[in-house]
Order: C-alpha cells, then structure tokens, then sequence
C-alpha cells in the first residue's frame, strides 16, 4: 500500500494538487488527524510493508452524524478529493460522503483475499501469495523428511484466489475453496489415490471460508482416508505484512498514478483495476524472434512523476 | 524453470504420452544423455532454481551434421514431440531440427531478461525483477544511511524491461534503458534536479545494454553533474537462480501444461505466451461490491492435471 | 542438517572410512533402507531445508527384539559406527544400540527448540529464530498499521530458548516461557504499563510449554488488562523447514567434521556441542586497533575437508 | 546497526540518563544536528537495515579545530558520554575528543567485515554472511545447471572472516583470503583435482583484498587450469544494508544495553565485544538428558529494559 501512497503522493504534486494525509482511517479523520504530505515524506517507503498512514474501522462514520462531522474537517482543511485504499467496506463508505457532500473520490483495492469485483487482481494479493508459498515450501521440506500430509488453511473468506494460487505455486495435491461445493468423498478420494501413486507427503490448501470448516475439519477427514501422519495449519495473521513484492510495487505504483490522473481530469466514483491477461495464448514460434514488444507505455510514463 | 518442467510431464502423462527428460541441453542430446521422468520425480521440484535438467550450448546441434545425429537418437528413442525451454536460439535451433526431420516442437520463452518476442512475459522475469529490488534495498539502506548516489547495472543486453520494472519497484530516480537513445545532459539535468528539490540520496537503474556504456560509465557522468559520494555496483549473475515466486511458478505451470495440450491437439510450432492485461483500468466504484469476478478456470484446470 | 549430512560423509572419506546412508531413521533402519553416500551425492544440498536422508519414529527400534534386528542388518551391512542426528530420543535408542551390540556412535544435536543439554545451541535453531522473527516482523507491519496487540506462539515444550530469541530479535514487548512461573497479574500490570507510555501497538511471544496455556489462553487475559484489538496467532508447523541461515550450516558443517574426527580417533558414546561465548564483555578500546584475532583454526581445517 | 541504537536509548532511559541522537555521524555533530530520542522513537526500527541516525565521514573532525568545535556543540547541549557504532577510524576519534576534553565513551564494533580486534564477531557481521550465502546460492542454482566455474568476490579488505564464513557455509570449493599467502599453483591444482573427482559446476570465493588480485585475476587462472566455463561475480555494496538477522539483531541489543551499563557504571574507553565459544567441543551423551543449560542470564536481563 505504501507504493500507492508514495505514488498518489507524487501524482498530486504532478498534476499541482496539493496531498494531504488522514491518519487512521476514518476513525482519525473523524478525530482530525490530517497532515500535509510532501514528495519527501514518501521517499523510502516503497519497500515496507503495512501503511505509514494507519488504518482502523470506525462505526461512527458509518452514521449520518459521523459523515456530517468528516465532511465538516474536510471541508474547512480545504480538502475536495478522495483516494481510498481499502476493501469495499471502505468504498461503500466513500461513496456515501461522496454523495452526501459532493466529494470527488477515487477508489484503489487493497486486500489480500483478492475479493473486490470489477478486477482481476488487488494490491497486496502478489505478496500474500508468496508469503504463502514460502511458508507452504518449509511446510513441504517437513512433510518430505517425514512423510507427512499437511492441511493448510490461508486467508479467503469468500474467495478462493488466495488458495488457488498460493495451492498451484506451492505444489500443493489440491484446494478446497469457497466457490465450490465440499465434497466429502472427493476429498478422501484424492488423497486416496495419491497415496496409491506412491506419494508419502501431501499438501492440502484450505481457505478459511471453504464449506468444510478449515484446516482442522478437512485433517480429520484425511485422517480417515488414509493411513498416515496428518498435520494441520493455519497461516493466520502472517499472511499480512512483509516486504511487498515488485508486482505489488508496480500495481501500486500504476494505481496510485491512474486514481490522481482520472480525479485530475475531472471523474470521480470510479476504482482503478487491473484486467488479468486473459489465458496462455499461443503464437507461431516464429513470433519470437520478432522484435521484443515495446514496453508498456504507461510504466514508462510513471518514470518522470515517480522521480518528483 | 522447474515448474515447467514438473507441470510438462504431468501434462504429459495425463494426455496419455510417455514423457522423457534431455540432460543438458542440445550439447545432451547429441550425448544421448536421455532418460525416462515419472510425475514422482517430478516432485518437490517447483521450488528450486535453475533448472534439473541442466542446460548448456552447442555448436554442433548448429550443424546439419549436428541436427541429423540429434534425430537419430531422438528416433532411435521413440521420441516424435519436443517442448523447448529458453530463448530464441533455442527455439531456432528446435525450428530447423522439426522441419529437417518431422518432429513436433513447442517453445516455453524462459529468459530473465524478458526480451521474447510473442509474449509479454517470460519464464524467470518475475523472479529475476524481485532478485533486483531485494539489491536494490539494500543498496538503498546503506544510501539512505550515507547520503550516497548508486548506480546499479542490471541484465538486459537488447531489452530494458528488467532495468524498467526493477527501477519502478524499487522506487529508483531513473533508469537508462537499449530501447531508448542516451543522453547525457538530460541525465546530468535529471540527478541536478533530484540534488535541488532535497534529494541526498538516490538511485539510477541502468541496463547492461544501454547505450551509456552501463554503471562505470554512468556514474562517471553523475559525479560530474552533482557533488556526492557516487557509487557503483553490477549486479551479474547473482541475478538468475534462486527461489522462484510464486507468479513465475504459476506461470511455469500454466506453460506446461498448455505447451503439452496443444501438442496433445495436433499442434507444432509454437510458442505459448502471455498477454500482458494492458493498462490500468477504471470502473465504476460500484463494481467493486458486486460478486468478484469468477476464477480464472484455466487456473483450476490445472488441478487434476498437475496433482499426478 | 543436510550441512551435517553433507560433512559427515566427506569427513569419513577424508578418514578413509565408507559412508552409508540410512534412510527414514530407525523405521528405515529396520526395513533395511541403506545405501551407500558418496561426497558426490551430497553436492548441493547444503542449502537444502529438511534433511535428504529422512526421517521417522519408531516404536520397533525401542524394544529389544527391534533393536536386535537392527543390529543385525548392520553388522550384515559391515556397518561399525553411527552418527546420529536428532534429539534426546533418539539419543538413547542409540545409545542402548551401542551398550547392547558393541558399536560407536556420535550424536549431533539438532531440534529447533535448542531443548538438549550439554550444548549451548542446537543445529536448526537458529534458522528458527529467524523464522519466527520473519513472521513477527510482519505481525508488526500489522500491528503497528491498525494500533493491534499480538500474541504470538511459537515452538518450546520445556524450553523457552526459542521465544526468548525471537521475542528479543523481533522487538516484542514480552515473552512467557516454561522455566518461569506465570504471573497473571504481572502479565496484565506489563501491557497496562506499556499502554500508559503510549504503546498501541505491542507484540507478547508465549512458549507453546508455557505454564499460562499459550497464545489463546494470554489473549483472553491481555483483553482483560487493556481495552485494544488483541489477535492471537500460532506459528506452528511453518517453524520448522526452509533454507537454513549461514550459522546452521557453518555449524552443521563443524559438527558434522567433528563427529567424525572423534569416531576416527576411537572415541563413541559422546555429542558434539556448542558452548555459547558467554555474556558481552568488554576491553579497552584500544583493542580495536590491534591486529583482528586470528581467524577460528577449526574453521580454516574444515576447507580441505568438505571441499572433497 | 537499528537494534544498537533502540537498546542503548532505551537502556539510558532506564538508568537515568537522557539520551540524544548525533545525526550522520561526526559530520553531523559538527552541523550541530543533535536531538532528543526518546524510547518511542526508536519503535518499530530492529527490523530496518542502515541505520536511522545516517554515518558519514568527516575530515573536519579529525583536526584539532574540529574537535574542539565538536567539544564545545556537546558541551552546549550538555552531553557528557558518546556511545560510538562504528570501526576503527570511528574509535580513534572518540578516543582523541575523549582524552582532550574529558567525555565518556563507549564504543559498539559495527562493519561487515569483521575486522575490528578485541571481540570475535562484530556488528552486522552475521547478516552481510548470509546476504553473501544467499547470493551464492543463487550462483551455484546456476552453476549446476549450466556446469559452470563462477569466482565470487566478497567484502573484505584486510580480514577474511567474510569470506570464510560464505564459503563453508555457500558449500563453496574454495576460499582465497588476506591472512594466506597466495599460491598460484595450489589454486590450480585445487581446481584440476576437483574437476576429476566429478565436479562439474564449482564455486570460488575471494576476498578483495587478496593478493591474488581479486575475482578477475582469479577467473584467469581458473581458466588456465580447467577446461570449463569460468564465470567472476563482484558482490559488492549490496553485502551491505538489509533486514538484519535475529542475530545480529540480538547481537546489537545485548551490545547497547552493556555499553551503557558500563557507562552508567562510571567506566569509560572501552568497547563492548564478543568472545566466540571457541572450538567445538564433545560431551558425554549423556549430558544431552540431563537438564537443558539454562537461559543466558544476561538475555533475560534485557526484557525490562528493552520493553520501555
């Protein structure tokens, strides 16, 4: 998230606004926690993880009198415009300041679930993934010493992506996601079959919202399926934080940009996505020796406002 | 790499196909360095760097004499499909050897340096860009610390895009880049600015191939420009190997197994690819609380397939 | 412990002795899993988590009959001495191996939880601190964006060593571990202190031996003790595995070297060990100026060895 | 470095004193750039590389002109005792201010070279190790794939230490240092043997300042000796800077703590340092069930005074 701050920041000076920062979330911008923010302030950030902002939930500024009084100190510290990083919660709540007293208001999705419709990815996700992985690749250096099966729960309440990539990226046997129905059968039968083929370790992915109650649910069911040593895990809160990823680096980097050129041009109501590139494609192999693509323009655009 | 191959060979045998590993390369080849992979030795591979198959070059796979020996063994072997990992050479050499002699060959772009045409990213740049920014922050600490400037030469002898995403990632001033002409008072001008708005510390990326004559020379040119303590480092090999993210073992895997499906469909003579999701994007900030969009179903086919 | 594995077995060349392997400890001793290890078939594997060699309990190994049988196999294997690496257990299954059958045997400590005496430091250790204190950290990425509390479990039994190490390097506020008497009213009295000096963020590592119940058990009583968000996490299985920090293998490598040195000038029945330097002392500050000390002897003698 | 600072503060706070920070080093005190630091401003900073009170170097400070002008800035702000992070050059200053103008000093031994005599390890030590190991790694992922020789050049002027320590624990073939003499034909001859034995891919770490002249020397005779693919890396200034390890991090904090308890103490000229376990040693098994060790007294020390 930091990136997208940094970057926000800069793009603001770009365009000739002038950035502020709220502290906290909304909860410090109902208590006044609002600081300018220059070019400087966000130099080396980009690579922590967390938010030199803060954040917060706050239920006063869910009611009409919370929003009345954010509208108020923003109003009278001159402030006309908005970019949100958050979750929908976040949005719904800009959206009705925006309304309310015409704010202008620009939306970044910052989750790790990736669980935001109209993108394909969030910023944080590339970074909760690998984390992820990490800790499924020592998970898999012990089940492979000792012939074990691990059940592995990661973050996702109502959505598998985290699951899906960090199973796929881990050389995990399978996932169980919220999207799909729990089959029970189908469960016992996969680990079943694995270990037919000679396989001594597993790893089973779990995400936390999946049907089949988690990690220590799914390792019972294992438990009954095959004869082995089955040990549960749940990932837990060390899935946030850490040294964003360069992806993460450069979607927050490119989001934070776009959010400030689009509000500088006038729009608002809108977050800034990512389109996934679709599937793997095929090309002639005589494709590739052509010349090289041309860099993305837009990554060469940012150069001159990141460097402020 | 590894993930390529792990996911090949599953692929493979999920198709029906009998799946064999080349050793080293062409050089291998012409050695008869071939032997049988299961999806059991396949396992616990996706994690590791560099490749287990080993690689090398060859100057005899270069020959008619070369090529018409590899087909022999190749024959001799029973082996009719070919998938090639690597860069244009590679896939030039493979190219020849398929229309000379009747083989089915499929190419995976698998370079750092992602300098491929056909496809927006290559196997191993996801990778080799967080290599870079891990240097470059650490580059950036001791500069912070120091007040100092560093020029950093990353790989990159026809193609900036790793000079480019590792210079955005890792919130460096500027980056010099083949794709781009040199000029030596806009970078002068650049660091002068940078020194002027309060900047004591900073980096500029520079590719290997660029037309500066990479970081000796570039560093020169900055002690000209500003009074500081201006330092440089190349960072060389140390950016290839190491542990893969887990974007490049996705896309590894994703690879693989399309490589082998196509070859599966009939096809030769390609490359699979990827296509980069062009640029940011906005919508409505309502989309953002409508159902997230549904999984990419390629992802989730690769479940059973890769689970062999 | 492939660092050991991997000096172990150039050690006894070196010696001139023969080494073997055996493979999924005492369970794979008694089905006879032994083969030979050359200095080539640990290349490579220093870097390595888990250990290539495998490993298990056995229930079989500690009664009579077990042991008999596997004294057989070993003697018919021509097999006179063992090293062994692990923990107490495993230790005395030996142990009696060798009282009962007349062979020689080295133990190499080696348990993350650093729980074995008549060594200061256990090999595996240290990579577990830093393990922990890599999860930490991003607990406090957390923690310190959204004013959270943290408790944080991490591995221990009988021994605190492991929450002392990573509580003190991660910064945590306090640490609970076995060898102390849990205070209730002293632990809630800590986090009332530290709220009154203006913590809001604040971390508390418990060993999973502790007497107050672990993670779960402290959250509830810090939720008594002050009004702020309390999370719990424990960091279970993921502690263990993963790419070994340079001082596990430099002392896995000394270790493995010495067991070896030991059994080639006829001694058995001994651990190697590790005493810690003693408390931070202090000279003269015109020490610093003399020549550095002579580099480790023992450390300069390992070169010729592992090189092999 | 992060870790030294935090412990030192808050370790005055907690005897009583008050204490300051001298921004980028002697430079900075003659700048007058000192303030107030307080133990909430050293929150959140154990995890960060470089340090947060900037270093520099200063002719300046080394004339008598220039102390008496850095006495007299200290004396103003009512300063009486200097805790000094750094080397050799750094002591000599405060030893020469000290003795000319009566000031209490205490010096922390911080470079990655490990070349300070007095203490067996110094500050920064433990990690500069594994950023070097971890760069080795990703050397020898390429090296095994390509069959490759790669020659790494480490950090280390006077003092092999650095260079020792990655070698043994990057699994390296060998290691050329300072402290030896350089033998041309030794080196030759070390690498013609291990390319008998099989050893296809090799790894050669160098010191800078060994009188073979360093990795591109080196490389040359490598090259003269094997037929093979003779790669040279220069690691470079990104061995500096970094999260630091547990160690170190714990390493800084014992060190702060006892350097002012020394202080506070009455003692002054003196440097804190590490006196390494000496050799591995050998105990009778069974020692190792007997009653683990119990916890370094001075660690548990720490608690109360690193939680302020």
């Amino acid at each position: 998230m930091n990136a997208a701050v940094r970057a926000a920041v800069r793009a603001a000076v770009y365009h000739g606004a002038e950035p502020w920062a709220i502290r906290s979330g909304y909860a410090g911008l109902l208590e006044g926690r609002i600081d300018p923010l220059t070019p400087r302030d966000v130099s080396n950030i980009i690579q922590r993880g967390g938010t030199i902002l803060g954040t917060s939930r706050s239920k006063e500024f869910a009611t009409d009198e919370g929003r009345a009084k954010a509208a108020r100190i923003l109003k009278d510290q001159g402030i006309d415009s908005l970019v949100i990083i958050g979750g929908n919660g976040s949005f719904r709540g800009a959206a009705a300041l925006a309304s309310e007293y015409d704010f202008k208001i620009a939306g970044i999705p910052g989750t790790i679930d990736n669980d935001i419709g109209g993108t394909h990815l969030t910023l944080g996700f590339d970074t909760a993934v690998n984390v992820a992985v990490d800790a499924i690749d020592r998970l898999r250096d012990t089940a492979a010493s000792l012939d074990r099966i691990f059940v592995v729960e990661v973050m996702g309440r109502d959505c598998g992506a985290l699951a899906v990539a960090s199973a796929i990226a881990g050389g995990a046997e399978d996932f169980l996601i919220p999207e799909e129905d729990f089959d029970t059968e189908h469960l016992k039968n996969t680990v079943r079959v694995a270990a037919e083929r000679g396989k001594k370790s597993m790893i089973i992915v779990v995400a936390e919202g999946d049907q089949s109650g988690g990690a220590h649910a799914v390792a019972n069911l294992v438990r009954q399926a095959v004869d082995g040593d089955v040990r549960e895990t749940v990932l837990g809160h060390v899935q946030r934080g850490g040294t964003p990823t360069a992806f993460d680096r450069i979607l927050g980097s490119r989001m934070g940009v776009k959010a400030i050129a689009e509000l500088a041009a006038g729009n608002s109501g809108f977050m800034v996505g990512f389109a996934r590139g679709g599937p793997v494609e095929t090309c002639a192999l005589e494709c590739s020796w052509q010349e090289p693509l041309p860099l993305d323009p837009e990554l060469m655009r940012l150069r001159e406002i990141l460097a402020l």
